[in-house]
């Protein structure tokens, strides 16, 4: 089994055995149902990973990696409220197996036992650890806010876009990294060019995500194809054609955004062709290569020798094609 | 001024000067409007006379007392989605005054500060000032929910009330007031009486609380008198009286717990009635009364001289009579 294996199965085996059974049980049922719909656990794997760059002892990085987790699922339990969105991994969400009000309290809770986890440190790294946590989850939150924002604002700029998905996704990979090597005793700056691989990466992830959306093989992916543009959700890919579309097919494209009554289906395949007409795609392509790049070059400025590094560039290249 | 009023100066001005005047502005403004509102700011005073009774620097607690305050002012943004609250000291609520969604979020990020400013603590006394705060912040989750399962549970016990108000309310003064004891540097054992203080004057705070709502002085109190009994809520006195009514006036009583179509101040006038004839008031101030000496005699363990205690013992007495 290798590294990364080990480490997925370690996370999932005490994920498994994470029981919240206190009372009351309308606060801790969904804490422990919204944990068991599964998911990559990408973030408390990625912390793992940041221990073990430096060498660090990864034993002591789980209890945090489940904090990290935690966090993560507060977020998705509240914005599923904010989307009062119905189905989360196939499963109803908290807000509507339960309701909101037990979705808003198990979120906060689950905020709270976040910090308990991520405090199972040593002592001499708890400050260190806990601000990088802090100041990611005030990121985090407004990230929420401007996506939040952003549905309803005309317009919306690539680089507010960019900005967007760093705060709302990219900082947290970062975070989990960084408080991983901090765990390990990594050198304040080695640390740092950790946050940046990690947040590269997650922006190029997220940039990764608005492609596969339209482009991606719906049988490997698991998603409908085209769900945010039947939505009109503001993805790199439909804030580039609104940049660069003009005459006619900015006209069919605005056409298309107001259309109240529409078929899904047709909606998906003309806009597609639009994205096609104006290579949206290849410029997608083009920013996360630029942005997988950038957190190579972050990768490469650690000073750990190569053959430590040869896990996260691999586990980084899996992310690009989707195979994690 | 004496030294009290002094603390009140100190947290009010700290109040006063803290900006939230980040981006976006959705996510900020709520919550310096929710802290615009005032308030008694009981917590953040606790916590600065914690740091006293010990000779501690109060300038090293205030940091931490503001946090305190925002981690209050995030579960009210919080309770009021939940209770659908129009207004909060007479004042629209965050919910109201923009919507759900941005209370839900406003809320989650002034918890994270609550972290942010409870973090600006000697790093020899980090450790054991956080997990005072995430344990009681659960505990606080814990006491939300079971007020929430009691609004439709049909038999609430007086016990389990008591252990209601000990986790909503009492706990959360109670590690106020211990969180300044940890910064003075307070031996352990006179930290966790400080805490055991805090909790009984706290549970005895509330049990005034329901007394106050019923027989108080509208004009003195800032409240409508008896909207516990318009809303049959299940308060000390209302479960007492259960507990004692026997036939006619438990007939009475549960009448009017059940009348959908009433004038609510004959209500208040029939209920306050039974509750008279079942001196349930009385009662309530004797659990109130054990409490309170409760409370004392914890005080009176600390090992410090008694004329440091004169503060919080003067403190306790306002609280009770509703001065402060």
């Amino acid at each position: 089994m290798d590294t990364l294996q080990s480490f997925h199965q370690r996370i999932e085996k005490e994920l498994q055995q994470l029981r919240f059974d206190s009372q009351p049980k309308e606060l801790y049922e969904p804490m422990s149902y919204v944990l068991s719909l599964g998911g990559k656990h990408l973030r408390p794997v990625l912390l793992l990973m940041g221990c073990n760059l430096f060498e660090g002892d990864v034993e002591r990085a789980v209890k945090p990696a489940l904090g990290i987790e935690l966090f993560h699922n507060f977020t998705l339990l509240h914005d599923d409220i904010m989307d009062n969105a119905p189905l989360r991994r196939a499963k109803p969400t908290v807000n509507k197996k339960w309701n909101d009000n037990i979705a808003i309290l198990s979120g906060d809770a689950m905020f709270a036992y976040a910090y308990s986890f991520i405090s199972q440190v040593d002592k001499n790294i708890f400050h260190g650890v806990l601000s990088v946590f802090t100041k990611t989850a005030i990121e985090v939150c407004e990230g929420q806010q401007l996506d939040m924002n952003y549905e309803t604002q005309l317009n919306v700029s690539i680089d507010e876009y960019l900005q967007m998905i760093e705060l709302k996704t990219a900082v947290l990979l970062a975070a989990s990294l960084k408080i991983g090597s901090i765990i390990a005793n990594a050198p304040a700056n080695d640390a740092q060019e950790l946050y940046e691989f990690g947040k590269n990466i997650g922006i190029a992830f997220q940039l990764q995500d608005d492609v596969l959306d339209v482009y991606g093989d719906k049988n490997k992916f698991g998603k409908q194809t085209g769900g945010d543009i039947i939505s009109n959700k503001k993805t790199f890919l439909l804030l580039k054609a609104l940049e660069l579309a003009k005459g006619k097919t900015q006209k069919e494209l605005d056409a298309q955004l107001a259309a109240k009554d529409f078929n899904p289906e047709e909606k998906v395949k003309r806009v597609t062709a639009i994205y096609d007409e104006l290579s949206v795609k290849k410029l997608a392509e083009e920013k996360m290569d630029f942005y997988y790049h950038h957190a190579l070059t972050h990768l490469a400025n650690i000073l750990v020798p190569s053959s430590q590094k040869i896990l996260l560039e691999k586990f980084a290249e899996k992310l690009m094609v989707r195979e994690v």
